[in-house]
């Protein structure tokens, strides 16, 4: 079943992941012919590589929901009978790695040639700037899914191209020739899936 | 209305407060007389703050939630219809400050005299160790309701207190004295609230 969100993207029940047992690529086939799974998937499953092997503790948020009603049966748990997506006012994905804040979002796009800046909500970017003001490390890992293309890209770049859009002739997209010159193309690995945090590393000793 | 989690802990609707306004406390007469408030409430008050004034950023996690069903009605916003709370497999708060990141637990007692452990799920201390080894500032923030008192209390106190109680004569909570000794007593203030990065200043500076 695929859910969508009200904007009508595909919602891939993550909202769930973390209740069904913690899968394990045993089959490393899956690694490079895995046209099925979202971006969030992939990075849920490498993120659980990453806690396991004490690498890192980083964890997808939850989606906010606002809960209108709901419904206690007897002897057994509490039903939500009534709710709604929210809008999320932070990213997808915070942790710590080495000491560090990390904070980041994970976007995909369909587009061949550039990372449409509306992908973005404003309350995003300006999290990941505030966040970035206090030390953190913010980025996107970004999929072209298309040509199944990963980089990771660090958030200065977004915010530049970000507030310069409004300008005249300012871009409303990040063309992917800038992506792969200012960030890092990530391929995919067997453990973890996506090892973004060798690209991390690159931030840090920056 | 007092909603309920499965495990009859009053719920408060915190799931919802952040599609509210946010809540701004000019009158100050409400700070030290605010028994209706949840800790939660006036902890996402005080992390307002703190984000409006740039001084951190610091979120509660939304509650997750299992989604079963979910109708998409014409023309308005997909309604859940039927849904789970799940338990966290993290902690209630994280986020950065100084460039440090900050993850810590949130808890009311009634007891008069001792903090009791059945307040913590294993996988919330295992989280808060793994944290912890990563370099993140870990603490439970503890409030005494019945006598208003706030503490902060540093992880390594839990941990301690946690891995012995397993043990022959292991205490299965911790003395208030021993938190006052061991953590810092918060007190109420104006702007923030509770302010509980001024004890996390001594914790980075030990
Ligand atoms: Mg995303
Ligand atoms: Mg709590």
């Amino acid at each position: 079943m695929v859910l969508h969100y009200p904007n009508g993207r595909a919602y891939h029940q993550s909202v769930s992941d973390k209740m069904q047992p913690k899968r394990q690529h045993e089959n490393s086939d899956i690694v490079f012919g895995n046209r099925g799974m979202s971006l969030e998937e992939e990075l849920n499953q490498s993120n659980t590589y990453y806690l396991q092997k004490d690498i890192a503790v980083i964890h997808k948020k939850p989606v906010p929901i606002q809960i209108v009603q709901v419904s206690y049966p007897k002897r057994s748990a509490a039903v939500i009978k009534e709710a709604y997506f929210k809008q999320s006012s932070t990213t997808d994905y915070n942790g710590v790695y080495k000491g560090y804040y990390l904070d980041f979002e994970a976007k995909e796009t369909r587009s061949k040639t550039s990372f449409p800046l509306s992908n973005f909500h404003e309350h995003q970017v300006n999290h990941m700037k505030a966040c970035t003001r206090q030390g953190g490390i913010c980025f996107t890992i970004i999929k072209f899914s298309v040509t199944q293309q990963l980089f990771l890209l660090p958030a200065a770049i977004l915010f530049e191209y970000w507030d310069n859009q409004s300008k005249t002739k300012g871009r409303k997209s990040i063309e992917k020739k800038v992506i792969a010159d200012f960030g890092y193309a990530i391929n995919y690995h067997v453990q973890p899936l996506i090892p973004y945090l060798t690209y991390v590393d690159k931030l840090i000793n920056k």
